[in-house]
């Protein structure tokens, strides 16, 4: 099974979260679909399909994001682009931090959200997705996790999602919630 | 009168708006307000109230942003911090354009929502509001206005908001019709 991503750390968060190591990362010079959706699901689709189509292989894929509630959702589908280019994730969390330095500790809920599919070439496309609500720090703080994990508190916790181990993390994660939902699907369908 | 603004550009707006040539600037010196509220005519009262009350002169001022439906009404009221701190229309709008650099025509739509208000010292306090709807160019048009107007289209024109007259953009932009809602109502009741 292949996991349509160039990402490792989500790699090795998703083998982990089904207890599985036989899932790989896209093929090199696969090229990129443009993830012009405007929902999760959709971009997750998007890429899903791409790298199903080219590799005949069964393919999982997640889009996921970060929703702030003072920014309607936003960053959400963007998430990964937020300072404007891809895979910055250190630029992305310092540009929200920015954004929202004069927010007071009310109003800095968020959570983050996860659609996760399965694409069959040719055959059946199954969607699960999870979220995890929280609350925004002012400063980064842990060295676990990526993308926006060192600025997100979970509620029920006074760690940030990057002080969490990964066992804990993907315990309660979105992205934890969606590929088990994902992974108890596939296997009611005699899919995995 | 005083606009609590240190924006030559909005200050020529609102004289051109309600024919007035009276109106000035904040002191200098006076400082600054935090900004934290999460509603525009929170914002604008949060400006007023503070020059009002350090002047003992009544005070209009607005607050005003772009509004982005996939972006859930982000940028909003971080529209003039958008790139992480104030005052930097070009890279909040560079910014903006990136963002957005994947999002289909169709997905395009946008307002500028603006909330004027008049603070009397000690006074009343009256809120105005304009909206003005259109849609997103994926690249600047126009050497007018000012804020993101190069890269909005009102509906109902085909050319940016940057590259109307100000009498044509005062007509129908939500600043104008903050504005001239304001004016009404203080005429209405003798405080103009």
């Amino acid at each position: 099974m292949i996991l349509a991503s160039g990402n490792a750390h989500k790699l090795a968060e998703v083998c982990h979260i089904l207890g599985r190591d036989d899932i790989q990362l896209s093929p090199q010079g696969l090229g990129e679909p443009v993830e012009d959706d405007v929902t999760f699901a959709g971009n997750a689709l998007i890429k899903a399909r791409y790298v199903a189509e080219r590799t005949g292989e069964a393919v999982l894929a997640d889009d996921s994001g970060i929703c702030v509630d003072v920014l309607g959702g936003a960053p959400g589908v963007f998430s990964a682009r937020w300072c404007g280019r891809h895979g910055a994730d250190q630029e992305n969390l310092d540009l929200l931090l920015a954004q929202l330095a004069d927010v007071r500790p009310e109003h800095r809920g968020a959570k983050f959200v996860c659609a996760a599919v399965f694409v069959q070439p040719g055959g059946r496309e199954i969607i699960a997705t999870g979220t995890m609500t929280g609350t925004l720090l002012t400063e980064p703080r842990g060295a676990g996790g990526f993308g926006y994990d060192p600025i997100f508190v979970p509620d029920g916790y006074d760690r940030s999602a990057a002080e969490l181990s990964a066992t804990e993390k993907n315990l309660i994660s979105h992205r934890g919630q969606a590929f088990r939902a994902l992974a108890l699907e596939l296997e009611r369908l005699g899919l995995s």
